[in-house]
């Protein structure tokens, strides 16, 4: 944002009257520079996708496109979606635990870049499906190194996702069973919430690593790899972010060296947090100021239905994100604030006393670097309130690119028994 | 359910191939048995008025409706779904403490027996409601006694909930200013998942005390009580019924004691979970069964994004709900299986560690006592998956009560920007 309460010079106390609010907010020349300051960073030869599921907005979805970004995609929708944004098929690849056989044959029908296929199972049911042509995808390892540094690990621990690297090892004789297969490299993720460069670094390397071994060892000609990604934004006092040359430097040699042994490979990072999160405000209006019992609450338009990551539920000590006002400048008297959505639960609290310039009702609220998992991973029907408005400042027009979700909307897919 | 794989005498697979899974399965048999248990015991002077916020669901709602519920809610949607489930507008009541003015107005025009006034703002802004007859209000109060028992404390805290009672007990003249409001009562809720009765009991009387001494102080005719509710669902092994009876005696016999003083006078208690807990089941199939370093896991086709309760976002340690299998019985063979939704997080775990027969793909699993804050509780969008059907079985018929969400569902709202 340019100055304190606008975006492009589009002043956000109008965009909450035009498009109304609670309502998130992307600016897209946060979202171009994040994307192009780490694409500067990286060396050509790796490709970067866009894990939908971040934020599967389509309008998203298709700025991190026009840039170069391939897509990474986990259900019918995004799939989708992905193409709705304008990715080609061979920039698009589908993981997830889960996959339906509607799914996999979707991806199988379009010639996505590859399906990642994350158990042995998955890969039999792939076969299965009676393609004219072998459908290609990607073994998703479960290395048996562990990630450092990760808020969640998703690898080198009993998981549901991948392979176990050991189990890999031993199915030379399975994947050779499998005509209706190729496989055409792997895939590996570590975890997420990552802010040590060092961290990214050693799971690059290992990922890398990996591939080799188990091209070597099950015999398929290796030519892509996905080395998983899971760059974090700092949402808390006591986290910073992430030293991204530090990062650069130690990915792009991994990644030269992995290229200078097997040329001609494709190696993609994925990320989505990352690239997302930045650009995104959600905005809610203050309908209520009441003290309780010695404590300040600001009572606003959403909470937990559409930002469940800033409330953070069921954790025992409740965090802030960076939250501020969007009407009054920050003056000495600050007062600390709880900021509560409007739902009858005592987790709604946005933020636990909070230093802001006194709040008064209508006055605007941000709570930042809230781009990603933010409405797609809310209750929204919570209450019944409903999906907030989502909008894109993009060369300076604001763009709705997510209506507002209407009582109709919430109600008419529900039906009445006569009694 | 009647016998092991079946409600009402219709085998769940039949209704799993029919509406597909997942699915919420209510049980129309135990959601009148629980009311029908619950209203036995009760004196009639209590009136039951249903939370729809625990189950949104027009039909729910109208099956309680149709046993003599009142209907509690929380927003417009919720405000047109007891319409539509034909509550009469005096067994309605609005209540939460971020209301819109869009929200006061509808109640005060379409005649609700109250709203649940939660701040001295609300009650400025209903006054200037400017309608041609005062507006029918209950004051929220957070009493100065805390609730013993609760899991979640809504009153005796600093809360985003209600107007404190020391605040309440100076607002003599502040209420007389305010010719467009009429104060008819009182209103209390103290907390929520409580499984004692004795604090429920105690509860009530506090309620009910605090109601007497406002009224007395501020000067205006009580005509109604809210004594709120809060009974709990036991969903874990530590986790033990509540005594009905010890309840009802406890409760009848303080309402007596007040009615007995105060003379015909309208007690309401409100429930939620209780209510419609019991007769639910997420119902999910299991798409992948596989090992990981030691531990079995079934990937089913729903988890997180439909049952957030039974996942347990962000808890330190995973409780399980009551999960079994709905396809085998139980043999003396039982292996201990975490069942993960098909989400890419590894916090999408359904049941960790948890005993069932030998799980194979295909298999149906239950997670039982589901009916309350299920998926509009859940962050149905996350992975663009959409929320799930819901189907109710009534009189031996099972009904569509919600529809799946189609990816055009999910992909309409959405608005494509020209790049």
């Amino acid at each position: 944002m340019t100055s304190e309460f606008t975006v492009q010079g589009r002043p956000i106390s109008e965009l909450a009257d035009e498009f109304g609010t609670p309502m998130y907010l992307y600016d897209g020349d946060v979202l171009r520079d994040v994307y192009g300051s780490l694409r500067a960073r990286l060396t050509p030869e790796l490709d970067i996708f866009y894990s939908a599921k971040a934020n599967p907005n389509v309008s998203v979805c298709a700025v991190l496109r026009s840039l170069g970004a391939g897509l990474e995609v986990s259900s019918m929708a995004e799939l989708i979606t992905a193409r709705r944004a304008g990715a080609a098929v061979q920039d698009i690849i589908f993981l997830g635990p889960g996959k339906s056989v509607a799914e996999l044959r979707a991806c199988a029908e379009a010639g996505v870049h590859a399906i990642v296929c994350e158990s042995l199972e998955e890969l039999e049911l792939v076969n299965g499906l009676g393609l004219p042509r072998p459908v290609d995808v990607m073994l998703r390892v479960n290395p048996s190194f562990t990630a450092k540094g990760a808020r969640l690990s998703m690898g080198g621990k009993p998981r549901q996702f991948g392979i176990d690297q050991e189990v890999l090892l031993r199915s030379r004789s399975f994947l050779r069973s499998l005509p209706g297969v190729r496989v055409i490299g792997v895939h590996g993720y570590m975890g997420t919430r990552i802010l040590d460069a060092a961290a990214i670094v050693d799971n690059t390397r290992g990922i890398l690593n990996a591939a080799e071994e188990l091209s070597a060892e099950l015999g398929f000609e290796l030519s892509t790899v996905d080395v998983g990604g899971g760059i974090g934004v700092p949402y808390f006092d006591n986290e910073k972010d992430i030293d991204l040359d530090q990062l650069a430097v130690g990915v792009n040699a991994a990644v030269t060296d992995f290229l200078a042994r097997n040329p001609g490979r494709r190696v993609i990072t994925e990320l989505g947090r990352y690239l997302v999160g930045w650009c995104g405000t959600y905005v809610v209006r203050a309908r209520y100021v009441k003290e309780s019992m010695g404590e300040w609450f600001v009572v606003a338009d959403g909470g937990t239905n559409h930002h469940m990551a800033a409330v953070g539920i069921g954790s025992f000590v409740k965090r802030n994100f960076p939250v501020r006002s969007l009407t009054r400048y920050t003056d000495p008297e600050l007062r600390p604030y709880n900021v509560t959505g409007p739902l009858c639960t005592p987790n709604d609290v946005v933020a636990k006393q909070v230093a802001l310039p006194e709040v008064r009702p209508g006055d605007l609220l941000g709570v930042e670097r809230s781009g990603a998992y933010g409405p797609s991973a809310s209750p929204g029907l919570f209450l019944s309130h409903g999906y907030p408005a989502e909008v894109l400042v993009l060369d300076g027009t604001a763009h709705l690119v997510r209506l507002r979700d209407t009582v109709d909307d919430l109600l008419n897919k529900q039906l009445l028994i006569a009694l």
